[in-house]
């Protein structure tokens, strides 16, 4: 019995499969199966997750009120309901304005594990990433003094802040925004794929497991690697010119680096790249193959690529969708012009 | 034992007071205590509601590719986290374009309880009304063949409506559109004065009683009456020209009715009247007391009245935030233009 347990104990890493063990070795990380552990890689260094600031994250982060509209929630463009994002090429936001880079918005599952936010990577986590497009004009279009208008004007709302952070929390464009990031962070979803490097061999299906060794044969993982399966800086355009790279003027950071998307629920969140012109996830494959890998990538390599992608399609968080503090006389009226 | 069983059974009726007599006496309806007595009087005639179709209906309800931009869901304008409406004065749907006579989104909360939907009453259940916004261009201006065809692309959904009608279900405009109207009928949200004229005296304060008082006294129950508190069809401006009713060209329907809107939950569905002129529940009061009763309302009386209509913030259902089927290659793409 206590060589049993024993061999139980460390079953994961001795009976590590060679090919999970190849995926290790390339990079990848799983999100760990442990919540402790999830809440440890996921959480703030000063600003601590509690239930409290999670639950107000959440609603500030369905409130349409923030915007100067009042219609658009930064759940409009991440919807949560699918995949985390909007589902169009390049982002719409107030006056029905695309996006002038035409950008396409990111998925919000998981982006706590990306090295910076945004395409250009000018933001270093979710807490300064919300202070982007509540203030942008073709996106939220609200003032800093606006949202925090709108918030102090409602008791509830009020009320919340101080039982999240205290009684004598400052409730401003800054916090407000801090705690919607915080809400962002506990948007992870683990897959199948995470349940197979942790241990469980058969959590992903011999064509999926021949998916992962064609993604990394390929040498996908030289830029989808990490926990995000993505998510650091990368220039774009390596070897050959993206076809596509003339819609919008979206030229990437001071360097042309662009931020490498995350691979996770990527099934769910077509269309791809930063303008989001290609639809077709074996288009995407085999467009990335040319331009960062030089590659001439077959059909059947793509496909195989794609079965493995499927397997990272995550378990999402269940979302009690908010009933929103009701505006007073003191809220703001919206300005939809 | 036997005498109190007695007296309980009949207490409700036996010690109704003299207020809430009257008030069921000018035709004020409670939405029933017993969850049993709720579904029946909320349930479609023919299409019986299920779980598995208010499940289907919400994932609809909350899908923003049945719009042809798939950014606009029914949630969009009769959001459940405000109030089951927009706050907006006029809706504002694909294009950003606001409704074409200035018509403002009223509240999906309550609307099962309405005698006809739309402002001028042309729809006579949820079901027929949700054929409207879904195809007119200025909301989701979509087709009915865009619609289902998005349905039909995703094997979720197909799946889940042969588990709600059966493996023969067509799924079509019709059924769609039908499965979105039955979702919204489960959205009541009984109220502390439901639970006062289900015979719980304690359940309004005293302010709160004199103010349902001063309602009735008014007159306001000639048209905010029964379990909608409104709902019916109305002549507008009968005793006075309305301030605002040159803003939007709309006239009513065919003899210049109009749907008098439910007050429940009506503190949280600013702005008020067909075209959203006012956002000051008082001044709507007495608006309403000059227009339609020719009552000078003093500040006092419309105070109360207030004080009363804040009792109607009902209980609203818990709504599970959908996790929409994935779309696939089949699915049409959306056109924000």
């Amino acid at each position: 019995m206590k060589y049993l347990l024993l061999t139980l104990a460390v079953g994961a890493s001795v009976m590590a499969s060679p090919l999970a063990k190849q995926a290790k070795g390339v990079g990848l990380v799983a999100i760990p199966a442990d919540k402790a552990a999830v809440r440890k890689l996921i959480d703030h260094p000063t600003n601590k997750l509690t239930p409290e600031k999670i639950e107000l994250g959440k609603k500030l982060y369905f409130d349409p009120r923030l915007s100067k509209s009042g219609l658009i929630s930064c759940n409009f463009c991440h919807n949560l309901g699918e995949g985390g994002d909007d589902g169009v090429a390049a982002a719409i936001g107030h006056g029905w304005t695309a996006n002038p880079h035409h950008l396409n918005s990111p998925t919000v599952y998981n982006a706590v594990f990306a090295q910076k936010q945004f395409w250009d990577g000018r933001s270093p986590d979710l807490e300064d990433q919300a202070k982007g497009p509540t203030l942008a004009p073709p996106e939220m279009a609200a003032t800093k003094e606006y949202i925090s208008k709108v918030v102090n004007s409602m008791p509830e709302y009020v009320a919340e802040f101080k039982k999240a952070y205290g009684k004598d929390v400052k409730i401003d464009f800054i916090s407000i925004t801090d705690t919607i990031g915080l809400f962002e962070r506990t948007l992870v979803t683990p897959s199948r794929f995470d349940d197979y490097l942790n241990g469980d061999e058969k959590a992903l299906s011999k064509a999926e497991k021949a998916g992962l060794k064609t993604f990394m044969d390929l040498g996908c993982t030289s830029c989808h690697t990490g926990i995000a399966i993505g998510g650091g800086m990368q220039g774009f355009a390596i070897t050959a010119n993206y076809k596509y790279e003339n819609v919008g003027d979206f030229k990437g950071d001071a360097n042309g680096l662009v931020k490498t998307p995350t691979l996770r629920n990527v099934t769910q969140t077509a269309p791809y790249f930063h303008n989001g012109t290609v639809w077709d996830l074996q288009a995407a494959i085999k467009e990335m193959g040319r331009i960062q890998l030089g590659l001439n990538v077959s059909d059947k390599d793509a496909a195989s690529v794609e079965t493995f992608l499927k397997a990272l399609e995550g378990r999402k968080p269940k979302v009690d969708y908010p009933m929103l503090p009701a505006s007073t006389e003191n809220t703001p009226k919206p300005n939809v012009n």
